[in-house]
């Protein structure tokens, strides 16, 4: 059975050593008593219910998985009773606004709280993270008296949200959605259509639950152009006295769940609408835009979760690693000829995993880390321009952080089977599940395919690619302010040398971009992830520079800042060079690729 | 629900115009009736065999998976049918002597139809395979009386066979082994132990189950030279004339089955040895070398398995890509401005994917056929320098297929995944299984970095380098050969320069071997991958070269030929580059991954 223990540490590191996390909140307005002690605190107790509740319910709710009955689903046994829990922690209201019965703290320190929880469970997380996009969607563009109805009860966790949008026919093409909203006498819409895939679609942890539907008006465009987006309550609430007194059931039926490879607590759900009274929410055919609100924070959130994942497989296998005696190390004939079994940790390829599972967590939590804060500036910032900078910054690299950070949630999860061995296949260890539940993060919230695209096509154009070059700017700028530090110049070296291929293949994609649109489709998958790499390693070289100057003055913390300087090494030394392989990939081109007719293949 | 159609034209393709099998076979004595004829009716009637009887039950055994009461596992509904109709086709006599009721054709051949088994069905095709290790084992080591008693039940499939290694301290490290042999005055053995992870340890397919133990005698000295293998029946046969006439329950009790992450109509079992009777076969402590028999050719095996895995994933794929309608392709505007959705095959990265997905499988099909041949060749070549040479080959090789075909494997198998989007999650779609069956094979007959270490050790340093060394002079022969053929030059280059890369770390790995075993086996994953690649490139060239020569007598085969070249195109384009990542691994050395202590993990 897996342990796990929230990451604070590593979590405070960040956030006070290197991200300055006190300067850049308490400056914004709203969160000036966003203290580093409130931040422990709220930190401790995710970390406590990450690890009270959820990773004990974890591994036998994958087992037991959701079970639908006369189109209703029950969560396995302890799910309600942890979603009681985290609703009574108050968890869901951490970001919400006050007037709503928020606690207005900042969305970085949320998303931190999300990545707790889904390592203790992906499958929970996502029905909290699910409502909490709902909240998000409604509250930036439903009017207020939507507003006042449905923000408190997503904001209490009494009711629980839902994005739904994949239809049979229209998976990563929206443009094919069927789902009709007929227009009502009273200025409400009939809503009539099938969704399926969609998560959180039914259960029992909350007495309602909302979901944000894509349809389509009469006399709508064809296309994406023509949708728009719907609030379709699975109940009705019933309003009196501008409360919410009673609810009657909408037309909302769940008609199955999907057995899955993972998140098998989670109920992935067919919705048939079937005249389900609906409000639309923006405007007529505005659903693409409003319903990007809440994808764009998916996506983050995606990353975020597969952080969680991440984190949870590493923990697991370092334990492990350091408990588990088989053979002997390659020098142990000479340091300890009579000596028992070693811990597998002593065998070079097992450490080589172990540092390649840690180079990537940590590297990712910072990542996600760095763009949630420009999350918070963006939101609140009072400098038009350093909030605008930083939307610019987020929007590029939210396909990046969606998916490389996901890509390398499955590397890990995988490398962790590895470690185990043939324990790994065991279902009762728990590390295989791991990698299951993860494997679904690169395919949802468009397919890291589709952000590939996303990031060629429409991220590098941004500002006519001045986001991108001042991204690559600062990148740059941080090698710089580095290069006078010795200890650190091999890696300010390797990450300039990759930054400069970096930048040439962003000029080779945005030329693609303006002139063919098949060699930049060919190559998006590969500048996304050589992308990524150098993102990361940005990162690396922040942490190695504040755990090298601390290093000084901190004596008693050397094992701890130690092995930050040295895990970026590693990562500069031996993951760094994988974009070699992209940067192949995007000057060579695609011709072998296109070369070949469908009919040869 | 998945489809499969057994690859015969492409094998067929590589044993005819790529490995010249005809020519390599029937010179062999004992082969001369195998020609092209009989070969095809084979293949024709083991692709019939898996597509028929195994597909259609791999899905639904998946979900159903073995069942153990009382100490006895029920497998799936369909797979004693389909068993039933395995022995009756006569397959497990394939490649047995006469003598014992075999029909004495090539082992290359019977692996091949373990290709196709694997498709069908990864969980019945390791009780098949188990079956031919135990053959082979007790026909190498076991004396007359027990050949005669064991052979022709194997041979028949009426008795199934396993490989009992693994106890719960002892898994990659067989030298901490407990089980007892006691000797008993009959010349028997009490058998006394716990053995777990063994596959096909107990099920309903046969009636008696011949377990090879590996167990030590009183006295034995320690470590694996103190293991002695041994025949241990599940019931004890009772010979009479010669035949066996009835058998008798023994002391060995299945405790329990593994609930596994795949191959989950595989009973992976407990098996609790009680003073169970058994026989030795081979020498006392011979235990090891007779072991190996089994599991070199177990490895061999599971190359065979991972290309079964990859391809049915690779079929399904490729036909999900070609009717799946979603989206439009990069250049649909100027191509068909109004036309709706195309099949996804058109998006450039689902065509890249595809085409890594059939570069590895056909590639990977193509390195364990040329060692099948090796096998054929070393058991029966009359001239002992070419058998030699065969076996030499063979042990080099067999490390890299075991673990770079499987590690290969996955990456194809996780693919098709990725070219289903959401819809390679779901269950009922089969994808998922590919991958999560396919999750074991770099994990059991010596992990992946035990092959890893093997070829670092024991198979660089065969011969003082020299087979290491041939086997790069035929890569360098076969790359001048071509050299003459201007349309292949290009990839005739890519495969020079890699393998002046593989010299180059060779050399770098034979230093570290005798001098530095720390670094040698730091490096020696990323080794193994490199030769891997490399090894591939020059089946890609042979393939090229054959499909080039043919083109221009075969125009009715344009397609096929014209696929072949230019998925090896693709192949020395696109993924041979990998194999620079890890150059740079093996050249920058493992000082940042030794240079970190455990204390600051």
């Amino acid at each position: 059975m897996p342990t796990y223990q929230g990451p604070i540490h590593d979590v405070l590191f960040l956030l006070n050593e290197v991200f300055d996390y006190d300067a850049q909140i308490t400056t914004l307005p709203g969160f000036e008593e966003v203290t580093p002690d409130i931040v422990a605190a709220i930190l401790e107790g995710a970390a406590e219910f990450a690890e009270d509740w959820l990773v004990p319910i974890n591994l036998p709710g994958d087992l037991a998985g959701c079970k639908w009955e006369n189109g209703n689903v029950t969560t396995p046994a302890g799910y309600k009773a942890a979603y009681d829990a985290y609703r009574k922690g108050g968890w869901p209201a951490l970001a919400a606004e006050p007037e709503y019965g928020g606690q207005g703290l900042p969305a970085s320190l949320a998303l931190i709280v999300r990545e707790f929880i889904a390592s203790g469970s992906m499958s929970f997380g996502m029905y909290c993270g699910l409502t909490l996009g709902a909240y998000r969607s409604i509250a930036a563009h439903a009017d207020d008296a939507l507003k006042r109805i449905y923000l408190p009860k997503l904001a209490d966790g009494s009711w629980a949200g839902t994005m739904c949008l994949t239809e049979p026919q229209s998976g990563s093409d929206l443009s094919s959605i069927r789902t009709r909203a007929e227009p009502d006498e009273d200025g409400t819409y009939r809503i009539t259509g099938t969704k399926i895939f969609i998560s959180g679609g039914d259960h029992d942890l909350t007495e309602n639950i909302v979901h944000l539907v894509l349809a389509r008006l009469p006399g709508a465009p064809a296309g994406t152009r023509g949708l728009s987006l719907f609030v379709v309550p699975k109940h009705v609430p019933v309003v009196e006295d501008g409360i919410v007194a009673s609810t009657v059931p909408n037309a909302v039926n769940c008609g199955s769940i999907e057995h899955k490879m993972g998140i098998r607590a989670q109920a992935t759900a067919v919705l048939n609408f079937d005249g389900a009274r609906g409000w639309l929410i923006g405007a007529p055919n505005g659903g693409m835009r409003a319903m990007f609100t809440m994808m764009n924070s998916s996506r983050v959130g995606v990353a975020v979760q597969s952080v969680g994942a991440a984190e949870i497989a590493w923990q697991n296998a370092l334990a492990y690693a350091r408990e588990r005696r088989q053979g002997r190390g390659p020098d142990a004939a000479t340091k300890a000829p009579d000596g028992g079994p070693e811990p597998i940790i002593v065998h070079p390829d097992v450490r080589k995993n172990l540092l390649t599972m840690k180079a990537l967590v940590e590297g990712m939590r910072g990542l996600y880390i760095d763009a949630a804060i420009a999350l918070d500036v963006k939101a609140r910032h009072p400098d038009r321009e350093v909030s605008d900078a930083a939307d610019g910054t987020l929007a590029l690299l939210t396909p990046v952080l969606k998916a490389f950070i996901s890509d390398c949630a499955l590397r890990v999860t995988d490398t962790a089977i590895s470690i185990f061995g043939g324990h790994g296949y065991i279902h009762e260890n728990g590390i295989e599940q791991f990698y299951r539940d993860a494997r679904i993060v690169p395919l949802y919230e468009g397919t890291n395919a589709i952000q590939a695209l996303d990031l060629v096509h429409r991220k590098l154009a941004l500002g006519d690619g001045a986001i991108a070059e001042r991204y690559f700017d600062t990148i740059a700028a941080l090698i710089a302010e580095q290069r006078s530090n010795p200890r650190l110049d091999d890696m300010s070296t390797a990450l300039d040398n990759a930054l400069q291929l970096l930048r040439e293949c962003t000029a080779i994609l945005r030329r693609h971009g303006e002139d063919d649109a098949v060699e930049a489709a060919a190559c998006a998958s590969d500048y996304l992830r050589m992308f990524g790499f150098v993102a990361l390693g940005a990162v690396w070289l922040r942490i190695a520079a504040a755990a090298d100057s601390a290093l000084a003055r901190s004596p008693e913390r050397t094992d701890f800042l130690s092995g930050k300087v040295k895990t970026a090494r590693f990562y500069f030394e031996r993951l760094l060079p994988e974009t070699w392989v992209c940067h192949s990939a995007i000057t060579v081109g695609s011709r072998s690729l296109l070369a070949i007719p469908e009919t040869e293949l």
